[in-house]
């Protein structure tokens, strides 16, 4: 059944999401001191046992230089600069098993897929951890650091992920104007962010994205990971005002309204793990050019693979032929 | 939790499944009436944008010469003949979306993954219909035709399987002798049936198999699917040895018995949609060379990846490089 | 708690289902199919060690002629011709035991309990199966060849249904002329659908009737049967306009707008399987004379023994005393 | 899944369940106590719509004279005396729709279908309070008055029961020295309360019957209404000694060691309301002439219609044609 | 997630309860039979071990004199008359253990904890029998006595309640002139009763109360212990008007009105147990001073010890420093 | 239901939990590195509005010396140095609200109640960070830091929670030779583990005590927070051997082995979340003088307020008169 709003009201549903002030600054300041913490891209040939893949071993420099890992998956017979696909994953999910995930690299892009930090240990395996202080927080990442915007987890994923697109252009063999960021629901979210926060990327896929329009989603799912948010809430009952600041500063919807690259969305309405009204909350906002593919019938896995031969196609058009 | 016996028991158990007296004149005569029929082996190119892997459409005469479809991916730049992977898959798929499952063309096999009659409408998409009798059954197809081996659901199904086999080995590029037979869950129990109805595969995969040991197996799980033959007693009541009688011909146990390929099996402690003692019992019985890898803290999703790997490393040892 | 909308919006409500330019010829032409196979009506006296009623084993050609089973019931000391109760089941069941639904033939009339081909085990037995192709399908009925609606399930049930009322007719002791089709659920919509393809039926009782509205259902419901359809859509997601297409032709709406026969009707307003706004979509859709019960606090059992109480009242009415 | 022992231990299992020194003595002053009360039984017709069975709405007297409510069903056309099934409902029901429970009066029989105090909301409606004490206790009755043997629900209900038989003795029609008592669960556990406390009923058909080894059962289920013990006890820690002494004088075994009449009972294997080992507790510990149907593939449900068949079956052979 | 209407629309809610014609004549009558009973207040000292809290075993005359248990809990150290909290408990539970519930008089009131009548064994225990008739009903209390005002297991429990207050102002270092009677879910629906019925109380704390606006909350939720009247009329069907009728007799919204001591109220907006709609229904009603706190996040535990927190400031406020 | 063992076998069980070889020196070294690192402890009084209780906010220097924050509750009146109950907290919780737990200073005991750090978040709030690494790890605390002893999660609360003793020792009106460590589930295990780490604590209060016999708890239980090591373990497949390693330096078997203060346990039969068995794997391993509360019908509350009151009369009886 659908989840959410009728399918008529989501197409004309608007978030209700304020952004701060100093938003663009603390970003600003933000990925400034990042990128001023230096560091290596290390890159390790890693034996799988493929023989039309090369995968390797990637370490590059996060938040606060921390080393975040990666893998890069290259077509082994192609030639010349490639385009790149720098991937983010869902929640809970790390970088995963090097035999997983190896559309993108069959389908002729160099593929970088970005471990996330201190998660990893829920559906696919993940080998970075999380630096940041780990306050009285609900189970998850969602409220670890949540008082403050500096202190928050996904302040930090967000700049590992802007950092994934700095390391994916020194790569050898990858175009660095030709880099898509792309995800799906927390993937679709970071990458969305980083749509914002890299000026230049030359295409997003933000398939069901999480992490859009927080004082809507948190009052309209009861599933997690949004849950966490409000699970918080209920034992700290007077931090409401000082947590949805917070969430102010990673919200997608505000993300996207600074974004300027041409992007596929998608939706599903029967999702209840990411409400399509927070997903359209975002597309609604989204600056730049864009399409958004609903699946009626779906719930979070929304298109899968028809996501993915959609997000190919948008690519190859995007970025010529891989 | 564990979901099934200590793991010292499963090491010790044995099936109490027995067999019918003319096992294998059944087969004998199911199969022979289906390579009677005929039929050709058809095979189309299909456009995916992918570009280390070629992909194609391929219809093959199954039970009764009616078509059965299956992807056949080869990978794009390798030259000579191929080792091949017949692929069967788990319960209510089919052979899915043509951009998944690209991990045994990537690793330089031949990829035949076969449709399943009937199913394709669960979790990934089929596209062969179920042409028998559909009486008085239980939703799903394990008590379709259940009241005799002959009408029986996997009757026709793992006669599919068995042409497979013989279409894999009519194919350009392709190596005959060379032919591992992989699957998990329903599609490892299919695979252990083909090494059982096809002396000369070389190897056999069958990662957590479903379908054997049917008399303990309703009676430890209440899952689906096992759980549909019980469904289906507790209203046919007089049912019992009738349908017993016929899930004896189509048991993994009975087929374990007679097969030779060297074979991996994997087993999941956690897991209650196969109960690890039904994996254990065909394991024990079976009659070649064996390994099982057992995965002590997973459900149904055994190894995953890792049972990838292991299975690509064992095929690689068994079938020569790819 | 309500499942669906507030009563007051219940009474406005209209579906928006829309009909097929050949939805009449669709029908007539296989009604006319069905009738032109011809195929005896047989009745085999049963031993139950009722003293009341006598009961008898009843085979007729449906759909194609196949062999289509039911109970027949008789008031043992009743003499002259009776009103007769056709009487259809609900969805996973069959004709049952031989000793249950003894209420009809207790009250007088002749009781012909048509069994569900293909069903039956679900939570009533059933002996008749169903002959159709059941290509790439959801587990069940709901979709078993939804790609056409000549291939479709629901027209071989709706066709076996127009026969029992023929079979009906021509048994001993029948009126002829004072024929009722009475259904709960899935019975009730298969009674609808006869009250619309027999013209001259003499009363309709549709209990909650299931297979009404489909493409508000879909979206309104999370429980199975219904969820059967999303289940498909959600897998094979460029068949939505084929689905509600095939379904456009089995929808109660549009048989509704086509019966004469007076009606009775209920609805629940708690029942998450039925949502009652598609029951009255149905009912308001309906062109003969009617009434509905309202039960305001039932879920899918909606009125049980009063319901029953009701359809008595109703058939003594319009049949003439039993 | 079966839900408790293996199916060979249960034939082994016997009860440790002990009984008070003065259980014969409690009862014998129940009874004598309630009989001494005196009271009418009011025997008044009730119009149906039905015309094989005549119906009547009796009001009896019952524990400590108090009225209670029963259906009497008659076959219109039986003449001389009739055998009489005595029938008690299960938990939470009550005598139910008048229009409901055909069965024993189609078969020949008179039927006294009984209420059951202060139950009768739950799934079948009741018309019959319980006057008894209320203190302290969990939602449901098996917790009421629970503190005493004297003031215990169940020495009320039972009460009843032995009071029905008396009353059914005395109806027009009735064979007296034909009496059989019938239930299922709760039914099936009054019945053979009743089966101990009149030496001369001529059979007992207990079904799954409830009540049976109260100390094991509430270890091996979680599930209402035996939790209902359990739930008490957690918040009552120190009433244990005093709980189970008073189940001591209501469980079935301490009954079926005084039953003399021919048993047929029933259990099944999936059971997770009354798990098997309590009905074979109660079976084991039988002194009359028994048999019990074993259902292994069901659960509460157990045999259902054919448990019903396998009672008719038995009662005519016991009480003579009906 | 908000589990009924948002925010905006609870602040206009009004309920559409109605009142009987002789509701206020019915209470009167009710009280002053109950106080025309006499009886007397009993205050046993009990060892608890506590060093700076006296608590004494109260038992006092409620509905009909019958004798209802009470914790009396007093600061060991203060002096002079005391500011008393009389406190009400929620569903299921009852005074519960000795060295539970510390904290009124940890801040120096007098603390008379109520029994409830025939709950207490839910999640706290209980000591007192409720005497009422316990015809059919649904497990649990909601609808004892459902089928006249007369019978109602809350006029009973309402009537204790306000003989609570009668028996606090008699007790020994209690200032009668300073009674504030409090309470959470069916704990605060009580306390709202008294406030009304007991015009002098000088003021009320009602935390998330349940019992309020019956007709909109048993079609909002499914959750119990409303549930229980839904189920009751799923097979009562035809007692709508008369449980209706009983229920505007207790129903908060109607106490509401006649109330005139400042309150406290609390709502929760995730709060499926007691709607916040319900709330609203009866704070908006309320005819004395009132404030309510509003807990966003909050399931039915809504404040927890932050509503203590505010109901502690409140009452220091109003009755003067503990 | 049990949820375990039987009982007999839990008073014959013992555990296969072994130790590694630098388990002593390991908590040697990181005690005495905690304690080099100094730091004061600070105490603020707190408004609360309590009368009897005088409440502090007390800062302490924990692992590594960051601060860890406590609640100190001291009875108003008493006089003269006063026995302390260092109190430990359940999973997910923190020191709670200042309202809370009354308890032991309303028993005339100074009350420390730790808070936990980087819970608090989940039943009760908290106030403390952790710092530590948050590498790829389950949502939780189970598995952060997993893959070594000197980064386990665990480490750094066992070592607060040694050091809560040393600060309790300081306080003024605190006697240091009477502490008593206390804690009901994670709490139990905690102050299991103080009792082994601090040789002269005068007694421990250990109920159904969590982190105990972790290689049979991960075996036996699918609940949350036991499960979080599996579902780490179902993704990280090759790291058994490691976290099993780390977990065996934490586990209450192998402290208890090496304690010496008078204990006294509880465990719960109906327990799924704490299975019985491992509670009993820890008392029996106890080689101080204990006894153990078993509650036969509780679930995981366990005794609840009973525990109290056993405990408060234990402590009385080893600490002296509070």
């Amino acid at each position: 059944m659908f989840t959410d709003l009728p399918e008529a009201d989501l197409w004309r549903h608007r978030s209700g999401q304020t952004e701060p002030d100093d938003f663009d600054a603390f970003w600003q300041e933000t990925l400034a001191e990042a990128r001023s913490c230096g560091g290596e891209v290390v890159v390790e040939p890693v034996r799988t046992g493929l023989s039309t893949v090369d995968t390797f071993d990637v370490t590059f420099p996060g938040f606060g230089g921390e080393p975040v890992r990666a893998w890069l998956r290259l077509p082994r017979t192609a030639t010349g600069p490639l385009p790149v696909v720098v991937h983010y994953v869902g929640y809970g999910g790390g970088r995963g098993h090097v035999l997983e995930n190896l559309l993108w690299a069959s389908a002729g892009y160099a593929h970088l897929q970005m471990d996330t930090r201190g998660q990893g240990s829920g559906w696919s395996r993940g080998a970075t951890p999380d630096s940041g202080p780990a306050g009285p927080q609900a189970p998850g990442v969602m409220t670890r650091g949540i008082d403050s915007p500096h202190a928050y987890y996904y302040r930090r994923l967000f700049t590992d992920a802007v950092r994934a697109v700095d390391a994916a252009r020194r790569l050898d063999r990858v175009a660095p104007g030709r880099v898509a960021v792309v995800g799906q629901s927390q993937g679709g979210g970071v990458a969305l962010a980083v749509a914002a926060l890299v000026p230049d990327v030359a295409a997003l896929v933000a398939h069901v994205p999480f992490l859009c329009d927080f004082p809507r989603a948190v009052t309209v799912t009861d599933s997690l990971p949004f849950r966490e948010i409000a699970d918080y809430l209920a034992i700290h009952r007077d931090q409401e005002d000082r947590v949805m600041r917070t969430l102010s500063y990673v919200d997608g919807v505000n993300f996207a309204r600074r974004a300027a690259a041409p992007a596929r969305f998608s939706a599903a309405l029967m999702d209840a793990v990411v409400p399509p009204s927070t997903v359209f909350a975002a597309y609604h906002a989204y600056a730049g050019p864009k399409a958004i593919a609903v699946w009626r019938y779906n719930g979070h896995e929304a298109g899968g693979p028809d996501d993915d031969q959609g997000a190919l196609d948008f690519l190859t058009e995007r970025l010529g032929p891989a």
